[in-house]
């Protein structure tokens, strides 16, 4: 099997930018991509376009990746449109690294990229709530954020954690979103203002939740053998993918009811490599308490012990393991189709040492890093659920 | 490169289903794909599913492949869900062949879907009409069947062919069609009938262009190795595949610019063939002229010769190289994202021997066949164009 590498990284900053259309961010973000990996836009082979909504926010459906890549010039190869919701960038990262990793294509464009702010706000509300079984759960009135409400109810009566405890994610993350010039949310939080932020679903505020935003970002990938031909200067091996939709998981007689420990555990059996082996993460977090049940999920650590980590500031920038040093869905954003890739981006900058302020450690023994991309709900079962390992 | 067959494949009817879902056209088929392959469910390991437009005609974006495959207890393994407008299907067969090709999985289920009858046929064809550029070219009211219109006028122009010429692909694929359970339209008709059904778009009347329609097909893709050991009877390879966006083509400073022929370039490369050893075909006749004029660009014939062939009966089911033994998207139907999945299909069960009335040539010396299913345009570009090279 061939390596895979990331050869560059771009990104159309994320936030509100009304004047900008789907084609308009996705070319910034592909541009400052094929820039920073300093190879021609004629050597990308093969593109993969992750987007989750814009047919339902912009009208664009069907063939947006097209119409975004003609936009900068790239056209006579294969491009392959990808949804999986939230999760639509990882998995339109995990395409292009099989595509890569299969021999088949050296060079692959992968963009994730999403136009949420259309003028009309319940538009995008009634986009997001697709991604889950219209038919059974679509009418409900069940938001993303009133499941994250319950479980994070669950969490605080199971476990003992405090509100307070679960804003003090939102306190850290706001502090990394405000060293990070692409972030959509730049200004510093306190438990406070987290707290008397008001309140979406009882018990989490509006702090404690991801917004609705526009944003790109994107990843050259290549073998080995062609980074090395190109002159690539700042390899970032992707070691590992998981995939995975549903809970369940009926082969061998098995059954994993943690899907987002199932992905992982693939990820690091891809990888050969586990939780001790990582420097930093990026996690979905979607809701601020999704964080720390997403590390117990990892194999980081059990909840309990996870938000005593995070009241010690272990997951703080200058910490054991930074988590989220990008400010994460909360306060870097969640454009929805960009986010897995801009979470692999992330940890991109970071282990180049080019993450600016708020770059870990001082770039010092930063070798590996993981990012967790969420996805969707249908029924009981979450929808899609991608884990990536990379490393130097 | 491990060896990727199919091993079983599966249909739900294609026409108008108002009572059936996008979940109940979508199960029938995969439950059919099942049992056809005499594998169990638990063998699959990800899941493809190409899809065009249900959000934007049934409300169901996003996750549509997992709310099908949660329906019939398909869970806990990556399901991608895939979107190139009509080429959608084909698309989502090329990357499950790549995935168990890659070696990385053996067992592929692909599901091409579509449910586009949902009671408001503006709504049906304003989906449709996505796939284009929607900013540029979706409110010129140039639907693909006024640029078929075009093509059709030149054709007639440039090469002096008639009219009733073109309309005896309708005829010859009606005639298939009538053979075939699954096709929506049963009913032969001749020169005069086609001629005579109402314009659409001058010269193209409404039996010379394909329909809207609900349908599903799958496939079960395995590795050699798996196929062995599964004791899988009826094998039929995916030899060659090649999928293109647009019609430029910079690397290495060659510019191809029939997209359609560089597809097929790429998968003859692939499949170590050419256009002579090909038995037969499934191409798309989404107009009835495209389908001599996609014989051109697959190397088969000139668009002149391609016209004298058809009225000599060379591409009919007992002619030398029949085309579109289904009926093609004018007869068998054409419901986008299920039609790449189908015309697989129908060449599986052609080089089986088990496609009945319509079997070509008895099944005699029936031993390699192509697809083609092209799909949107972005400005002058085609927007996907794939190929797939199939032989026992």
């Amino acid at each position: 099997m061939a390596e895979c590498l990331i050869a560059g990284v771009g990104f159309h900053p994320f936030g509100k930018f009304p004047d900008r259309s789907l084609k308009d961010l996705g070319a910034v973000a592909v541009l400052e991509a094929v820039r920073d990996a300093e190879m021609p836009l004629a050597d990308i082979e093969t593109a993969y376009v992750g987007n989750s909504y814009a047919g339902l926010t912009t009208g664009q459906e069907s063939v947006r990746g097209q119409v975004i890549l003609r936009h900068v010039g790239l056209s006579g190869i294969p491009i392959i449109n990808v949804e999986n919701a939230c999760a639509s960038g990882a998995t339109a990262l995990h395409q292009a690294a099989m595509a890569v990793r299969s021999g088949m294509v050296d060079t692959v464009l992968v963009l994730g990229v999403e136009k949420l702010f259309v003028g009309d706000t319940k538009k995008s509300i009634r986009a997001l709530s697709t991604s889950t079984d219209v038919e059974t759960m679509g009418d409900r009135g069940m938001q993303f954020t009133a499941l994250y409400a319950m479980k994070a109810r669950e969490t605080m009566e199971t476990h003992g954690i405090s509100i307070q405890s679960m804003a003090r994610v939102a306190v850290k993350n706001s502090r990394n979103g405000s060293l990070n010039p692409i972030a959509q949310f730049r200004k510093p939080q306190t438990i406070a203002s987290v707290l008397s932020s008001r309140v979406i679903s009882e018990p989490l505020t509006l702090l404690m939740c991801s917004s609705i935003a526009d944003g790109a970002a994107a990843a050259i990938l290549t073998s080995k053998r062609k980074a090395r031909r190109a002159g690539v200067s700042k390899p970032v091996y992707i070691r590992g993918c998981g995939l995975r939709s549903g809970e369940y998981q009926r082969r061998d007689g098995l059954t994993e009811r943690n899907s987002v420990r199932a992905a992982a555990n693939k990820a690091y059996e891809d990888a050969a490599a586990g939780p001790d082996d990582l420097d930093l993460l990026e996690v979905h977090d979607a809701a601020a308490p999704s964080e720390i049940g997403h590390l117990e999920s990892l194999g980081i650590s059990p909840v309990e012990q996870g938000y005593r980590g995070l009241v010690a500031g272990r997951y703080d920038l200058e910490g054991e393991l930074p988590v989220n040093p990008s400010g994460g869905l909360l306060s870097r954003g969640h454009p929805t189709g960009a986010t897995g890739v801009a979470q692999v981006g992330e940890i991109v900058l970071q282990l180049r040492g080019e993450a600016g302020k708020r770059q870990v450690r001082n770039g010092h023994s930063i070798r590996a890093g993981l990012c967790l991309n969420t996805g969707g709900r249908v029924e009981d079962d979450r929808a899609a659920i991608a884990v990536t390992v990379l490393s130097l």
